[in-house]
């Protein structure tokens, strides 16, 4: 199993483990109102994509691609949004959210929109079950 | 000089041109509440990033970072926001921000944030041409 970095505890409380690429932890967000992954570098002490290695940026990229395509295969949304913000929490992680015209905060942006609805616990394990056979990521 | 592709005309009424990259125009969002860049990749038709062959990938995300930190160094901000949302304009373009603890919209994304204030033509081409410097590109 691979050793993972401490994860900031906003963010273990706001989301769940979906799984582990090559550079990147994947958790889903746990919010009904919006598919959501949370991709965190498995880096320490890092904040901003630019404080990453040339070769850890292009993994990212490609990870972030990746479950953008897995997250859009899987929910069947409109669109993507991509976003690295980390005004609240500083551990770098990046943000991809599946959107819909009419969902709550179209077409604004997710974050600090409203307030989170938790999944229930079998929405949450179907979704993080079908992300991990989109991702092709074991149980 | 490099032919660029057509500009959505929402991008090009809200900020104005920097120059040039490999794959990207970059451009000042003419919003003077935040130092904010727009990168548009030269590719037709793109809406997400995972559209973007594998090399414009690696090329978009190594834009993004040499942007955002000339940004950073231009500006001395606490924090870059980077974001590709789309739900508005389709044409994929990526958005990084300047960000500061006390600014208008902290620590919430600035995107559908109050009303884009803009600079006076004087700012705008200071900070086109400081940008430039530090991008290394001409005027």
């Amino acid at each position: 199993m691979t050793q993972e970095i401490s994860l900031d505890p906003r963010l273990s409380s706001d989301s769940a483990r979906i799984g582990r690429l090559a550079l990147c932890e994947v958790r889903l967000q746990d919010d009904a109102r919006f598919p959501w992954l949370v991709l965190v570098p498995q880096r320490e002490g890092i904040s901003e994509l630019f404080e990453l290695a040339v070769a850890d940026r292009a993994a990212a990229m490609e990870e972030i691609a990746q479950c953008a395509a897995a997250l859009r295969a899987v929910t069947q949304c409109l669109k993507i949004n991509v976003g690295a913000l980390g005004n609240i929490v500083r551990q770098l992680h990046i943000h991809i959210v599946a959107r819909n015209e009419g969902d709550t905060a179209w077409p604004g942006p997710v974050w600090g929109a409203g307030t989170r609805v938790p999944y229930s616990e079998m929405q949450k394990s179907e979704l993080i079950e079908r992300m991990r056979s989109a991702l092709g990521m074991r149980g």
